[in-house]
């Protein structure tokens, strides 16, 4: 009997590139506001998304380190859990409901992509750094202070995506008042056998259900964000056109659950 | 309209994790044959599959440097698409049928990873190297001859998971003698919806479909082979109780199909 | 006229691989004091060190979260600057000086390995990890408060060089009572021309000289350690025979300069 | 007593980076000639070097599959030692005598890196690939014969350096009549004590000397080649204005001596 949450199951269960949910996540985000042309925006939205009429062309650039735990103390063992990522998400509408969608994801370890696979996002294998904030006080400490700046990068397969830089002027109070939309996600996983390979085996618009979502330490000041070109990309086509604030924060949420909005599959 | 055989799904289709099928494979192989305690590949094996009465125990430790491309000369972009990778195959029987399962599988590229959950390979990723044979003599060539020697290994994490080595002693005339067997697979992608994370969307038991299959230069010689205890991974428990011939040779075929053989998703 | 305070010159000196000093650091350190065999860490000090004959076979393990600047800002391109090292630091004696002495340490960046090599830290890459600390409270967040726990690790070429866990209990008022010796090193840069490979070109005995050293918010705690037997590898020949404290702290410092102690180099 | 050709060293020796020499290497090459502006060759030429009157601006960019062993039997160890490598070589005079010069060089290994420093090789870690070509037969073997075609690249931190392309046509019988110059390279190593920083302990213009020196199965064809810009590397001073022929072959030699023409360090 194999057991597993997902593959590869094992007699013992411990071989699973992820344990079972709860998955639980705490991280330092640099973000950078941004606006995109709206027709890009619009083009990235999966079946069942729309256009967000009051916001459409609004995004965030997002750099995230953060440490995973399960319920065996994986953040411990930091070699196999612990990771950065960088996305985007662009504002959506799903029916009436303000949600962000992502187009564009990359991670710098594996199990962290299969968990995003179940969840629906769209996760690739890149390069990911931001400059971090130590206690030590030194010219490479970047204390979290008016006038602070912090670097963001992201890579994959030797290609650079975007480059961000966030220089931080004051506390908000409230960051609820500028992260306050869930994601939707589609979980996606194709049939290869011929005469289906258009015709996925998993095709569900979700929402992400993120509990005991913390924001802490929500800084706001100036940012800067470029996306060069790179082949077997797209992320390019998000321009910016415009670059808004910048952004670092504490981010933290659980995740035991999914909202399935429809399944698309055939 | 979002476009793409895979993750991420994209207006112009690009930045897909993998083109669509046909996808085509070359690499050069080295294999250790093996034999674990048959209670352990017993305790391996998927619904749907049998330990092979005459063979059970029996099995390859395969390390394959790959060269992949699809229809838009991948070749080319080696940086994206080139990879290396190590697994095991067990003998064992679905219905009558002698087959081989793949419990472990490790790739050092995303999109490899990617390609082989579509076909119920359960990859992960690790870091595998084998010895090159090189055109220019010296004493790094390793030519392919009598009393050549080569090594492999692969690790995951900064955990070694396996070491083995081949001495080449002579050609066998017909490689089809020793790698006969087809590779029975489980595509599996999980539920993360609450209550249903134990019914998983994708369980299907599988038979890869290898188009063009051709073995070139199989030469067979000693082996040896070890799997150091590792934490997370259940590889060692393979043993090898004992180790039988090392072969060296060229693999290549294409994957356009995949033969399903049962549905147990629920 | 080349420029660049390492290689490679340049005509604009913006290649090389490290700006010139002062060289700016702030990390976050884990730290596990642990007792080698005294004959083994005798073995490894170089001519003009010797044993300290009160705490021979007294080390640490240490693991740090670096970040690094010149001074253009390199803390703002953490894709080429920041790293994450390990390393052991045996006590020893310069004449009747108390130092440390560093006979192995790994890092996981190019720019600080050649850094080590002119300080004369014997640097080679690895994979080195530690549990973090974040701000945002969640079961994968490990606050610095008693009984929080952190794990690290170091690999190379695929190969657990070290495995350590620290324990948090309290705060130690003074750090400087735990961590209070210089590090003797040594420069080496061997010849490469017929009958001189064995007179190095560098052979200098050295103290490394740390400006503004800080200590921050050290906390005391247990530690666990063990250094698995790796080939190409004598780190496990250090034990250890006992495994004492673990600690965490904050650490920064400045380099702009060298002790040589004295030249061996003919 | 500590032993090792380069450092670390340690009791038994083990632990260096590098064995001490003889050095052994065989590779596949992916090269393509290009010319660039003749004053930025000649910028890039180091003491004691001069441009090549008739051929300055003339420069190959070269990648390099490479296999390394020592006198124990390094090349079944691949994980430690196996490499690959990407370089540019400009014409330039020793005096009156034609070499190559080397300003910049990427690996993906340590060791190789280490002793790339002890030849005066200014290596910097890279992720370097090309196409490679195998013995079975497929859309994905890309097999050496006319219209063959083969890609190469070369990124650092996360920074595309160089994209090459080569389309072979037709075999050149004598290697020698292309590839015909020895390397001048300056071995470097800087001080680091206060006042002396800009006075190098080791200053060395050398000529590498290649022992049974083997260039095979040399194809001619054409070449495509660019140097994308990227921060903190220079190496997209070189143009390429133009780009010529684009070759293929097997490249073997062994390293137990360098030569030094002069002595620059004070």
């Amino acid at each position: 009997m194999l057991k597993g949450y997902m593959v590869p199951r094992s007699p013992l269960g411990q071989a699973s590139i992820d344990p079972p949910p709860p998955w639980h996540y705490s991280g330092d985000v640099l973000a950078v506001e941004f606006w995109a042309d709206p027709a890009a925006t619009t083009s990235m939205l999966p079946e069942g998304l729309s256009p967000d009429p009051s916001t459409n062309g609004h995004a965030f650039a997002m750099f995230v380190d953060w440490q995973f735990t399960g319920s065996n103390d994986e953040y411990l063992a930091p070699a196999r859990y612990q990771y950065r990522e960088a996305f985007v998400l662009i504002d959506a509408q799903l029916g009436s409901r303000p949600v962000t969608c992502c187009p564009f994801i990359y991670v710098d370890n594996d199990a962290a992509l299969a968990r995003g696979w179940a969840q629906g996002f769209p996760k690739k294998l890149g390069s990911i750094f931001q400059t971090r904030t130590h206690a030590a006080p030194s010219p490479a400490a970047s204390p979290v202070e008016p006038g602070a700046r912090f670097g963001a990068s992201v890579s994959t397969h030797g290609y650079r995506l975007a480059d961000a830089r966030v220089t931080l002027r004051k506390p908000v109070a409230d960051p609820f008042t500028v992260f306050n939309r869930p994601t939707a996600l589609v979980r996606y996983f194709p049939r290869l056998a011929k005469g289906q390979q258009d015709q996925p085996a998993v095709n569900e618009l979700t929402v992400s259900v993120t509990d005991d979502l913390k924001l802490v330490d929500l800084w706001r000041g100036e940012g800067q964000l470029s996306f060069p070109r790179a082949p077997g990309e797209e992320l390019h086509a998000l321009g910016p056109m415009k670059v808004g604030a910048g952004f670092r924060y504490g981010l933290s949420y659980s995740v035991t659950d999914l909202e399935i909005v429809k399944d698309f599959s055939t």
